[in-house]
């Protein structure tokens, strides 16, 4: 089979590799329909992330079909459509049982990483029965590709940690592929207005058509509190704020938004230390939350979509075969200028 | 009146006053019984709160006989014992009805601040319905001191921010009168352990007596993760941490201790910014709180102590009588050589 | 000034009385804009409430500005236009620290009730600042005429104790006002669907308007579980159940549709005792939720208002003038056969 | 091996059987080395729970030896000591990722109903690694027996479903063997007062044993009302009552202790609807919560009795050697006379 590997940094392959066997009977095969690329692929490709090996299969997000399960799975059987998620669980350790897959003593961000990934045509997927949702009927399934990772990490890390509330003013410091995964997954719960501050005047278009209510074009922290001052109201900044980008300079953004008894939600994925402003937010009754997605919401938000409460197809901006993957790497590696957002790549 | 005022940095003096007269309906006068000195009064004095002006009298925290009320005062009579709430609250702004006294919108912290305080032999009460607590009937009224600011604050912003809960590991950053009056309150939720860490070795004597498990005398943040691992299990490290000393390196103690899954909540009054390693934190779901007292638990607080649940006797380390306060001022002043928690001051 | 007034079993009168006086500086004198009638009116009438003397003034929902306030009142002035809560709270009792306005010692339930009402051309209000909400500029104030009681009843007793989350199950008991209120409060929390069973084919048209997902036309409990199994899945129920209705057969219907782990939150006014199947419902880890409204949830209510969030228009069906209360009383009184759920009564 | 079975109405027997053999790879066979007899093997013994078969051997606690492994059990090896959880949880279905191990889709209650239990020598246990629990090393294993149901009951069902909350008030109708588990675990929660009621003196010098406040001898609603009248404070009843009988008679008796905003939890096993006064608790803000025990709070209980905070011994009454178990079932069936609560019965 073809699968797509890190090639040491700055380089991908596709490579031939024996389609996986089942080797312990938690585990399922499965043929991959779609699979995406993520913001990590890209971090692995400029060596951030030395605990993967060269000739690793990447990707964690997709969607397959069961060829094979072994004995002990007893929710999928061949044939079924389903959604991965990007966090293998065992559901059986303590971290597992409190729902923090992310932290699972044998589990976690293992695809794409220690394990081979889903940008190939078969996966061997361990712990099945906790890994795999199945696929609503008639799901447009191009849409779905979002709901492995980033719809779930917009939700979770963003919306829930911060949160979000019916009439509260939510800023999203951020307009990429989760930050808009995050604007999607607040108006869940009714706010009374969502802005976004980005440099990107295509991202904070798409973040108009995900539910908007205002946009910035803001890369200042000062600048951006001075802009948006018609949305504080007497808590002298907003209610949450989500963090989706993960450099220093955002994350003092964030702090110069929010306002007394706020939250500051941290999706970013952070490099480096940051200065936190403790002596003058600890006034404020301040919270600051930061974690990786767990992807235990999968099956509310799958709920949400079959009740047709969510439309993630804005987020979908360039489709691929697979046969062009090193392509869909170029395009979405390029973003500033293919105003690419998540890549839609289909096996045949 | 004598009271005992703010006389430039560095300087207390006490004065002749007026003595005070209701100017609201909703106002109390009340002659004071009880007062004590707060780390907060020493920023005062060390010219850190510019807010405070020359003459003002000092002092947040107390008990009084109430000795006049207003004609909107339903809750108190002539004659009724009182716990002084440090913080102010209206009651019906839109922060007070979220149980946010401190951000009160005519209130939050003003006695001894912005509006004359507790070291005096009498005091004006604003809002006196909200802002007094009966005293319970056989209470030592002794231990009752610290319910006006330190336990409170000890419940409010580390124990209930921090979310201890039982079988919990809780680590304490600093074993002064807040994070001492924090563990008392952290036992209301039967943590699986206390543990403390600070320099000074009859702080740690007293947090043995208050319920700590394990006292560790280390200054330093790694050293403090390495002869604490014992207490880590799964998690790598506590479930809360509680800074209550306000200084970097201690705040960068916490961050070495708190566990995967773990909530740093920080009662520490900082001067400055300090680094945050959300490069290290953000992979293990980790909140960071921060909050002033907004001092709506006494109720709870007394309840507990009518049902014999609380003693705060440890944490009174000096008795003086009003005409001695200054002394009072440098006994608490000195407490590394004084060994002084917090002291009793009674008035005649 | 004119006033409608209970007039013993059966009977309101209009009567003359004197504008009313401040007596208490915490007071404010209202001139009535809009007022509307509730179905705990109608109880009054048939006797139901003995508490209720003759000649009180009724009403406890209506829109005024504001004519004079006492010396206390500090968040409103003279023409200020002003939403009224149907419950009157103290704001310093231990029930208002808790938001239970419901349960203040001195307001509760008064309006209306033990206090004259606004179902007059003025009104004293107690507790002006804790017990008045500033209407926003540009509101539509005849939609804003349910934000007095019913739709924080639909919010608090049904929503938020019901616990409505993201992609859940709702059913509803009953498609009057308070029970379609609940239905656009619901939405608020994204529900997967909102599942109406009445026996009104009128009020499940409005119901399908507010935005039900479907609507039985059911009278007996067995035959509402068989019409709605498809919305079961595999919790053998709903997640949520609202009871709107407040007799003994509505209340074994949500029995009947309780799915596991779900919630019935009861808003209907009960006069007897029901059956309670204790011995079915205990191993399906069954809450059961009862309360009169607080009315805390209006300030949420009116932001959300504010953000475009909420129509409550198809909730008022007939307009009068307060000349004609009589009327409006008559037609509410018959809605079966009117078709009334709402009316809004205006004054010159 | 021998088994104690079901031997139709009225009667136990203890056969031989073969002794199990794993036959899935996610089980485990333990040999037992402790068990007890529970309420619920009663009423199987009255006929009430058609769905166990004639032959069953009963039993859903104990504490065993890991005999044999299969190959997916990864938490547990030969020789370990572990806790056996009354309730089997898959792990994976819908209910157990969210903690309703009870509503488990092939779990549930099926130790000692639908499947071979723990009164017997060995136990083929399913999904091993999510229905054991380690013993904690130098644990008094005899105290440890209630751990398996009787204790996470008391918490779960009583204590977190009831709220119990520090400072607060708690009735307890029932001085049996779970309501004296939910004392002992509502004081991790550090209550103002817990109040019993029962007619069983024995019983009630227990439960002042295990830190009731104060005990009353009372049978009759009303009169349980009248005495208890000094708990009540201004909320006009108890915080959080809970039911641990399961007779219309005590579910009577809670709504009567009941206060303003609290909470009854039903622990108890009905076999009839009751009747609820629903006309009478709906003004006070009541919830009313009935669940069977889930048992996922077992590794808290855990960590508190490793931490020294919990006491069980006291509901430990009786030993027995295996052989003698149907003489534990006559003293436990007759625990009036015999005073029994637990019993502990110890294989060789």
């Amino acid at each position: 089979m073809k699968a797509l590997t890190f090639d040491g940094v700055g380089k991908v392959k596709v490579v031939d590799k024996d389609k996986p066997k089942l080797e312990l009977p938690n585990q399922a095969v499965l043929k991959l329909v779609r699979t995406t690329i993520c913001g990590s692929d890209l971090h692995i490709l400029q060596g951030h992330v030395p605990t993967v090996e060269q000739g690793r299969t990447l990707g964690h997000e997709g969607i397959g079909v069961v060829e094979e399960v072994g004995a002990e799975v007893k929710n999928f059987k061949k044939g079924d459509r389903v959604l991965i998620a990007c966090i293998t669980s065992c559901a059986t350790c303590s971290f597992c049982k409190k729902s923090l897959y992310d932290a699972c003593k044998t589990g976690g961000w293992r695809l794409g990483h220690l394990h081979d990934g889903t940008q190939a045509e078969y996966i061997l997927m361990p712990y099945a029965d906790s890994c795999l949702y199945p696929i609503p009927e008639g799901a447009d399934e191009r849409s779905l590709l979002v709901y492995s990772d980033i719809l779930p990490t917009g939700l979770e890390v963003g919306v829930l940690r911060g949160h979000v509330t019916p009439g509260c003013t939510v800023a999203i410091v951020g307009a990429g592929p989760v930050g808009l995964a995050a604007a999607i997954c607040a108006q869940l719960y009714s706010p009374g207005a969502i802005v976004f501050f980005d440099k990107d005047e295509f991202r904070l278009e798409v973040a108009k058509k995900v539910g908007a209510t205002e946009c910035y074009k803001a890369s200042d922290a000062k600048e951006a509190r001075e802009v948006s001052k018609k949305w504080f109201s007497d808590k002298d900044g907003f209610d949450v704020v989500i963090e989706a980008v993960g450099v220093p300079e955002t994350f003092l953004m964030c702090q110069e938004l929010v306002g007394i008894g706020g939250n500051i939600a941290n999706v970013g994925v952070h490099g480096t230390k940051v200065d936190l402003h403790i002596d003058k937010l600890w006034p404020r009754s301040t919270t600051i939350s930061m974690a990786l997605v767990s992807s235990h919401t999968i099956p509310m938000l799958l709920d949400l979509m079959k009740a047709g409460k969510l439309d993630t197809s804005p987020l979908i901006t360039h489709d691929f075969k697979f046969d062009e993957i090193e392509k869909a790497y170029d395009v979405f590696g390029r973003a500033a200028e293919t105003k690419a957002l998540k890549v839609n790549i289909e096996f045949d």
